[in-house]
């Protein structure tokens, strides 16, 4: 069939997610206005998150422009060595800029939409469960559409265009790195931004002054709805993009080293026939009869899950790609159903860990921390044993192609765990829209209560937001466990790339020093990367809480809901501290990876890689469901258990919650992108550090 | 000079530990008896630990009978295979129950003598600090010397008594796992006793009633104390035995494999000098004339470290050793140094991280635990970076040694870092002194209060329990570095038993899936293992709480101070409860190590260590720092700063403890025995495994 018909069936599907994502904006605006109030604050909002978003961009065009310098200077080769060609390093260049363009359009898009569906959520809850949440997932489903047909846009033409095979990799990594520079940043700054918001608000407002969630007295009410769409929406959606791309990055980089035209289709195909599979579950996605939403999210994925499983295996059979490797594919897909599943049951309050939560609270603060941690530590064991079996069964499923050559054997092996990266990728589309499902109707209901529609109408839309909160833990965990599979994928293709500069090695064994040495520094990256974020929104918080503390002394009868408080000023101290804490952070984890390739070559390259999948999944998992588990102990308290709000153990709860606000949306999900980006970073840079390290001076 | 000389000489060195241990022993029971009141409290506390030590050395006994059984069977070979000789089997089973012995043999000594001193040094504290800290520094010597004497003793009696060059290789790693059972169980046992009893009576006494630490008047306060000789003294105790042993098996088992005698003889050479050097610094301690017990602490740590440079020096020298092993141990030696400034920076008042933690204090409870968190995660870096580098350079150093070939060189190159990990544990005697040094001083701080000897003697005893408190911080990053360069070690040690076994392995390929399975399921065990502990206590500590509410509800008088609490039954809770626990948690990493082992086989099983030692050294160190942090950081405050005793700031620093407790007492340093039981056993399956496993029956 050739590429060129796989690049353009590609292109058609992105073609037909955009239109679907057009058709719902469409079907979102057409709904009925909201209360002049509640759109004065949903434009509150909405200018909130556009100049955090205008003000982060800026900052990050900078990055991006030094950092495009480097990659025109460097890569593919150092345009001065021989046999460079400077057209080359140009289209590398352009590649890297398209990465970071296409993650921020899709990002705006998102935003955009979410902070109008939020609007419209709130006002479709008078009529009924059914339209609010169908007006909160297409809103989600815009961003989730435009998101994976971007990436899927944007992967087509790079092969459609670029037919040298060694340019196509080099270009292919430098569009994900590009889209992984700015996932970095994006994640890690909405995640400072959204969660000093939260705790400041939270403090002051719940703890000191007994105020409702998003009462709109609260001086930085605005600034945490404004989080939630500059955190979960740009954010999160920026992630995924990136996980996404690089997985399908390491799967074509390997399949061109393996010289195998017939799997860099399969690649395009499957990712391809995932975002169908996705388009078509977002499409007919309805609430059904029961009016449970997280049922509703959850058949949705399920569907699109099988849907995407029948396609792939008719196109293996109809295409003629290698059944092994639709093997591998699926094995990754339901690792992805069993790391949810895991996620689903540390953090679900009609489970155990979490109403153990609960129940310690009653014996003060330190037995909440102490119970949440036991359970994040716990649960990152079952995930751990489902990537570690389904990475070895992908292996061997894909091994015996390399007929009885060990090399090669081992090259398809790798290839198979490249594919169930992709296979656990695929319904990524259903679940960005999932993912951004949760902050629109989260800012529903506080459009909802603060727009004053009234009590029944708030309780639909906290049922919506309820859903909302466990389907982003599951989708928290989904993301961690699929960069971990594609950052373990680009461990591999990262072998390729080092074979390729002409270093043989067949892998990285710990027995090796170097590699141990990089495994060592690599193990202590995404722990300093998560410290220095969580200082942020520390810092943040405590910023804001003296800003808070000031509004309620300074603005007569704001207590008394007479005042107005200056929402702005919350809004700003969120947005200049995200903006002034994300760069070191990013930074240290791109730097430090230069360091250790200048000291150790590629073999410490290896191991820091290593060490960063190894610390970075256990400590991601562990935060994030911890985290998880907290905020929904404290929700079950306030349903009414172990004494109800107010008691000594919603109190405990309410502290524990704090601490896992940073744990679960900012430190825990950004480690995903701050490995993928080493990981990029690594593939990168493998030639020049195969040319030349400190180690290679001395050793050998 | 032949294995039997240094094996005389080791011996000889043991002896002279072992009267040094006699004449502290008969020199703390000429001092000064206390008054009648503080020796019915020294001898609660006594019968308290002895009652813990006895009734957990019966349930070991269970265990090691049940062990024991299993290692006759199987060791050195299954005695049914062909070749093998059950004499063997015999000799390998009493060197497993010599392990477990000479350990529980130190174990008691310790707390026999710890429990005497304690009243001494605190009667003591009426003729000044120098006498008092004399009491308390000798009291914990007989322990350092008993500990190292006893490790010392049996090593050279199985390099003595046994020889056949295959047979010793087993012995002393049965010998080691002996150790470390016994180390795995009563680290966890009195880690899980000593936190239970110390945050149940913080709970009540100091939160909800607002009494001073040690008041007598709390039922908890005897189970306290007995709590920090169970813990810290025969706890610790054990667990240094056991790397202290494990070191020298590791060592011990690869230069076997050499085949080279005379580095046989070095590892034995090197361990006696260090206990050498550690029985002279121990033997001539003084507090000198500026009066400072920390400063003394380390001074002589730092005399003794220089003692043993210049003896191993002079030693290589005239024996003959190449002077690349005595580099090795020297920059082992040096880590230890680094390990222990940076984790005195973490977790020392002067410095900022404490008193950061101490500043977010005053936003509540909430920050004390973030900041708290993030300095612990902050401090893993440096530790990290110490443990690659010097593994990185005792490898290069020892390369040489192969002589071009690469096999050879390897084999050398991991010697090196075997022996680094003897030159971080040489000057172990004077470790184990420091550390016991910490319980002493902090029961006499309870004596010297309860037995009423006015506020001048407990002034003294407060700043003694101080130095204690800093200099524990520090051994136990020591011990947990320690630990982490000798499972490296053993690691290494396992690569060359799976070589006896007859599986041509040169290191663990983490491209391999075996491998990576293996270590994927490895990194959850030690967060496990952890977590297991943690809920131990928790839930431990909040039995003990209803029986601390329950006694100030019935026993009439007891807040005024006329009745007497029933001290007892909070003792039995403690007892009951660590004894509960304890086995599960032990078991669960036993018997996953056998899980992988029997699925993915030797592979499987290398990969496991890898992920247990990654895994084990990140959490080990982040839970102890961060909990040497908040214990500091509260008594920053209490020193009257940011409000004092009885602030805002202070009640949040109270719960930062809290949570601290468990993880800097009870799991943290627990994970050092547990990644080294899983170690030993590895090693000893490796030969069964590699004969039998699921995935060998499968692949080739």
């Amino acid at each position: 069939m050739g590429i060129l018909f796989f690049g353009i069936a590609g292109v058609t599907i992105s073609a037909i997610a955009f239109a679907v994502a057009a058709y719902f904006n469409h079907w979102i605006k057409r709904l009925p206005k909201g209360t002049p109030q509640m759109e004065s604050i949903g434009l509150m909002i909405k200018r909130g998150a556009r100049t955090f978003l205008k003000r982060e961009y800026k900052a990050l065009t900078w990055f991006a422009a030094i950092a495009s310098v480097f990659v025109c200077l460097f890569m593919p080769k150092p345009f001065w060595v021989d046999g460079a060609n400077i057209i080359n390093n140009l289209i590398v260049t352009i590649s890297y800029i398209a990465g970071t363009v296409f993650s921020a359009f899709a990002g705006i898009v998102g935003i955009e939409v979410a902070t109008i569906a939020n609007v419209k959520t709130a006002i479709s809850a008078k009529d009924g469960i059914s339209k609010s949440f169908m007006a909160g997932f297409r809103g989600g489903a815009v961003m989730g559409m435009t998101v994976v047909g971007s990436a899927l846009l944007g992967c087509s033409l790079l092969l459609i265009l670029i037919r040298d095979s060694a340019l196509v990799q080099s270009a292919i990594l430098c569009f994900s790195f590009g889209a992984s520079t700015l996932a970095l940043f994006a994640k890690a700054g909405g995640g400072i931004y959204t969660k000093a918001a939260d705790i400041a608000a939270d403090i002051v407002g719940k703890v000191e002054l007994g105020l409702e969630e998003d009462d709109p007295r609260n001086p930085a009410v605005i600034a945490d709805n404004v989080g939630d769409n500059v955190g979960d929406v740009a954010g999160m959606g920026a992630d995924l993009f990136d996980s996404n791309v690089a997985a399908f990055a390491a799967a074509t980089v390997m399949a061109i080293g393996l010289n195998n035209i017939k799997m860099v289709e399969m690649v395009l195909c499957y990712t391809g026939l995932g975002l169908f599979a996705s388009t078509i579950g977002v499409f007919f996605a309805r609430i059904g009869k029961n009016k449970n939403p997280s049922r509703a999210l959850n058949i949705n994925s399920y569907i699109t899950m099988a849907l995407y499983a029948i396609l792939t295996a008719l196109a293996s059979y109809f295409f003629g790609f290698d059944f092994r490797f639709f093997g591998a594919t699926f094995v990754g897909l339901l690792v992805g159903v069993v790391v949810g599943l895991a996620t689903d049951y540390f953090t679900n309050d009609a489970k155990k860990p979490v109403q153990e939560v609960a129940r310690a609270s009653q014996g003060g603060p330190a037995f909440t921390i102490l119970t949440g941690l036991t359970y994040g530590f716990k649960s990152t064991v079952p995930s751990l044993i489902g990537i570690g079996v389904s990475s070895a069964v992908a292996y061997f499923l894909c091994a015996p192609l390399g007929g009885g050559d060990p090399a090669l054997s081992a090259q398809y092996a790798v290839f198979g765990i490249a594919m169930a990266a992709i296979g656990m990728l695929s319904i990524v589309g259903m679940i960005v829209s999932n993912d951004a499902f949760g902050p629109i109707v989260d800012n529903a209901r506080g459009l909802a209560e603060m727009g004053g529609l009234g009590k029944e109408v708030v309780k639909v839309t906290d049922e919506l937001d309820s859903a909302g909160n466990t389907v982003k833990a599951i989708t928290k965990g989904f993301a961690i466990s699929a960069s971990g599979l594609t950052v373990i994928a680009l461990l591999a293709a990262f072998l390729e790339v080092a074979r390729n500069a002409g270093i043989d090695i067949s892998g990285f064994d710990v027995m090796n020093p170097l590699v141990f040495f990089g495994m060592m520094v690599g193990l202590g990256i995404p722990v300093l990367f998560s410290a220095m974020l969580i200082m942020g929104v520390d810092k943040n918080a405590q910023h804001m809480v003296h800003e808070i503390h000031r509004q309620f002394n300074e603005i007569p009868g704001l207590k008394e809901g007479k005042g107005t408080p200056e929402y702005d000023k919350c809004i700003d101290i969120s947005t200049k501290g995200a903006l002034r804490e994300l760069i070191p952070a990013g930074l240290m984890a791109i730097v430090s990876t230069l360091i250790v390739g200048f000291i150790g070559g590629v073999m410490a390259l290896g191991g820091f890689l290593v060490g960063n999948i190894v610390s970075g999944l256990l400590f991601a998992m562990f935060m994030s469901n911890s985290g998880g588990a907290w905020d929904n102990a404290k929700k079950y308290i306030e349903a009414g258990n172990f004494g109800g709000k107010g008691s000594f153990a919603h109190k405990s709860a309410v502290i524990g919650d704090m601490v896992g606000d940073p744990f679960k949306d900012t430190a825990g999900p950004s480690i995903n992108t701050q490995i993928t980006v080493v990981s990029l970073v690594a593939n990168l840079t493998a030639a020049l550090f195969a040319a030349f390290s400190l180690a290679g001076l001395f050793i050998k």
